[in-house]
């Protein structure tokens, strides 16, 4: 189990008692958990102007208001989810807060959708990553999707070593690019008010732009919010912070926020004051870069850092997914295995899961995962809604001392998250629509898992009144093939358990042959019953399973037991298996599955 | 197993006894076996062209005398397998030829080759069909893989489906490819004969050429005889013939060998009198057509049965490869499977196997399987010349009637067969190394598997003398995860065998669990022995594994046997599986393939 292979790779296997030991200290939470909100500082202006140009440059201008609308909606998200996090200390995020204030299903379409969005996080930001690389590399280009994949590999082995681990390797490039990004604000700045930059690149504010409609504002003030999705990952993922969690967990989401603020207004106001419109080849962040230093060294360091940046986006996702889906399992929601520790004390199942969704993502998408951005901005911004309006409902319906600025806050975050979340519906329909099919699927299946471990749990529990019936006896068939050792051996063990009867099946292809084994078994073993099967179509399960039905109808009217007992040999060496016939191996299953019939395998080890 | 869906593909299983119905008849056995045969017409004379080419279209002259020496051989070879047909009727060809007269080494050689030789027969011929279809239809042409997996998997399918049924579908084909050529040639030699084709098109034979060498003719020869290719194929499969097997495969051996030297010879005449030369988008046969009909009817009818003809030409390995993989597993040398009749009568893991191995090379390859020819036709040649070699003993040591004349016919064979594998080792060395290191590892694998299979046997085997220590008692190791129906299902079935001693086994890794288990087992099962184990590493199957060592140890001292007994519930859905803990199934495989304890599952089936 524990392979040279996989040690080497996720290192040690952690006992529980380690787990303390695991957990993120600010600085470093603030890389793993924000690289996500930080990363959309890349891309997020960009999307502003590509809808403003559709109308023209002078409509640029709009982006400064739009962007103070941004601003506000993430002063109101930060405000409220530190509220959430003091309320909610054990984490779970929207989930949690949609289903204890509003109810199951609104719980369930909040955890639904981040846990397909934490998968288009991961597949999004990587795709994005590996194009910025391979822009940079050129005779690269046509190995895009496998790259990403390789990527999103490497992601999750830093993953399943354990979080602190790839916090500490993955910290270094979030810090670098927020470096990268202040020293290009401030010497912008700096040019500006040297007056290096001339102050009729742009069109002042006020400017009547002729065109312009409230619809194309609303669309680009949404775009604009696409750069505030993963604010909601800290309060997810607040059992990962070092004690006391909640206090570190909001000191961290307020920094994040305060970080997130300067970089996108920046990036905001430089485009716009630099004149600087989208270009097919060229990203905003590398315009304003090239503009500032020219392509220096600079140029290349904030362009690299911003790639990386791109890329860890996506752990982001691996820190939040997990904990999310061990919420889910543990309400018995999604599968259990999402609540098992794996060797590192993470949620393994929870991190491979995530990391093969995003795989299938980008493999099915030959690496153009942008299509999905729309997408996933609607899947953030209803877990948004959700849980600010869980937290209205727990304010008035428990009033503690101050809840009327509580409320407030919040009330003021869930419209704007509304608000938001509808000139999405509206102005992008046609990319998001399916978010109308799976979500309510997925809350479908949530409620059948559900339903399903209720029921077996229902089954297995043993009440006082009922009381089987006894066992009468047992019937023991072994399927045989041969005169030989490893036959030898599983009627040995069948005698010495003192079984009321054993029966020896053998099934026959050749009618010459039945006759032949017949007589030799008589002289072998005249005590033990021996029944031949002919077989018409080759095949050993058919007249075997035929014939257990018979047995088997029989013996449960006396209430007897029937088990079929499998003589197998075990080769030496591993792949000798292959060169035997694993009828045994689908005789087995067939049998456990389809039949009521107990399964003993006799294992007989060969020495050579 | 029968599943609707494997029924709908392959058709209801026959009876062994519908076998006699399953052979061909000489037309359908000539469409089926001679397709590989009778393509190699549609690139053969090309590759020889080719050669020529390099130095100057005045050499071309030279392909008349090569197609000669092609000729002759084409009837040494066909004489020399007419021979081997009636000396092995059981079929095996080359294989059987070698081993029985050259010894195991050589046959070794003679079957590994084929082997190959098949898998690379259906990757190079689906791969040039698909071509040929894409050629034709240009926005195909991405998808290139696809569709050359695509026929793979069809190919499959009708080859499962058994050999007559897809002899019938895949007659026509190749009998409007013969039709087709015979066309082309009749109607090209009536154009020359009227004078329609000016006749100084051409070099006259005999003129002088500059810078010829007899390396070049050497290659250009080698290259023609890469049309030979497939001409085995009817000695391996004399099984699949209708009685009187032998004869019925000798005469369609002879008939195959008819067609393909009048179409060889006429395809290289014509073009060598309409001094036709290769191109780069354009075949020879193409040209021909298009230069005798104009890009007419008849000239697609011609390109489309060529373009069948090449995919088809895969069937002659998925009729030859299963038999030959028949006679190598009945003698030990590959896996028993390959001994196997499928539901149809088919060897269908050698028809499943040939696919999956082509469909990875086309992969590998990236349908780019031209690369591969050369080694196909070495591949060839070798077991070619061994068999020959074989018979030339064979006669020498049993001296028949009319020995000499049968001993002249295969020394020539084998004469000119050695010549051309020469050939090829030097005029090709850089394509066709690979042969020397897979031949070794195949032969070498072989040995291994045949000693394998030895020793097992040998292991396996009842020697009278020896006498087993008798079983003296039984322990049941039960591991329990709760106080269940599943459990208490298990629980009575070990107390009804009657055995020495149940210990119940719970592995936890929270220890204030850990009492209250033990105090509510205590009150439930109070006969039964709890030993609870603790694991720090959140795995069942380490703390278990330790604890069944121990037991493992103190029972074979007293030679008590060890079977761990496993409760299981089986869900009533399939997918349910999937929400399940699967660890039973993975303590399972561990315990029966690493230790040496018996494995009993004891299902309970949920109702709901």
């Amino acid at each position: 189990m524990y392979s040279p292979i996989k040690r080497f790779l996720i290192g040690r296997p952690l006992k529980s008692s380690e787990l303390g030991e695991q957990k993120l200290n600010k600085l470093k939470a603030l890389a793993i958990l924000s690289s996500d909100a930080l990363s959309s500082v890349a891309y997020g202006p960009e999307q502003v102007l590509l809808v403003l140009m559709t109308i023209s440059a002078v409509a640029f201008w709009f982006s400064i208001p739009i962007a103070i609308g941004v601003l506000f909606l993430l002063a109101a998200l930060i405000l409220s989810y530190r509220q959430i996090i003091y309320a909610y200390p054990h984490g779970g995020g929207a989930y949690v807060v949609s289903k204890e204030n509003l109810g199951i299903n609104p719980g369930l379409i909040a955890g639904g959708s981040l846990l397909v969005d934490y998968i288009l996080t991961v597949a999004v930001s990587v795709s994005a990553g590996t194009d910025a690389i391979t822009s940079a590399l050129p005779f690269l280009h046509s190995y895009n999707v496998l790259i990403a994949i390789l990527l999103v590999i490497i992601i999750t082995i830093l993953s399943l070593r354990g979080i602190t681990e790839s916090a500490s390797i993955l910290a270094y490039p979030v810090y670098l690019f927020v470096i990268a990004l202040v020293i290009l604000l401030g010497a912008g700045i700096v040019k500006i008010v040297t007056g290096d930059i001339p102050s009729n690149l742009h069109s002042p504010i006020g400017t009547p732009v002729a065109g312009i409609s409230l619809f194309l504002l609303m669309r680009a003030f949404a775009s604009g919010c696409s750069a505030l999705t993963g604010v909601e990952a800290i309060s997810n993922a607040i059992p990962s912070f070092k004690d006391p969690a909640p206090k570190n967990a909001a000191k961290t989401l307020t920094i994040m926020g305060i970080l997130l603020a300067i970089l996108f207004s920046g990036v905001i106001f430089l485009a716009y004051y630099y004149g600087v419109s989208p270009k097919e080849n060229e990203t905003i962040v590398s315009q304003l870069a090239s503009q500032t230093f020219g392509r220096s060294y600079l140029y290349y360091f904030i362009q690299g850092t911003t790639a990386l940046i791109l890329i860890l986006a996506a752990n982001t996702g691996y820190s939040a997914f997990p904990l999310l889906a061990f919420n889910l399992a543990k309400d018995n929601y999604i599968a259990r295995m999402f609540s098992i520790r794996g060797d590192r004390l993470g949620y393994s199942n929870g991190i491979i899961f995530l990391g093969a969704m995003s795989i299938l993502l980008i493999l099915a998408f030959q690496g153009n995962t942008e299509k999905l951005i729309p997408l996933y901005a609607v899947g953030v911004f209803i877990p948004f809604t959700l849980s600010q309006t869980g937290m209205l409902v727990k304010w008035i319906r428990e009033k503690p001392s101050g809840w009327q600025i509580k409320l407030t806050i919040n009330l003021v975050g869930a419209l704007i998250s509304l608000l938001v979340l509808l000139i999405f519906l509206i102005t992008k329909f046609t990319q998001v629509w399916p978010v109308f099919i799976f979500l309510p699927l997925i809350v479908t299946w949530f409620h059948q898992i559900k339903k399903h471990y209720e029921s077996v749990g229902e089954q297995l529990r043993i009440k006082d009144c009922a009381e089987s019936l006894p066992i009468m006896g047992n019937v023991m068939i072994i399927p045989v093939a041969g005169i030989t050792h490893v036959v030898e051996n599983s009627l040995e063990y069948a005698k010495s358990l003192g079984v009321d009867q054993i029966i020896a099946v053998n099934v026959s292809f050749e009618r010459e042959d039945e006759r032949k084994f017949e007589e030799k078994w008589q002289k072998w073993q005249p005590e033990i019953r021996l029944v031949t099967l002919h077989s018409s179509y080759r095949s050993i399960i058919h007249p075997l399973t035929k014939f257990i039905d018979t047995i088997e109808h029989k013996a449960s009217e006396m209430n007897y037991r029937v088990t079929v007992m499998i003589p197998q040999f075990i080769p030496k060496k591993n792949w000798h298996n292959i060169l035997h016939n694993q009828s045994s191996l689908l005789i087995r299953a067939y049998l456990l599955y389809k039949r009521n019939v107990i399964v003993t395998t006799v294992p007989y080890h060969l020495k050579k």
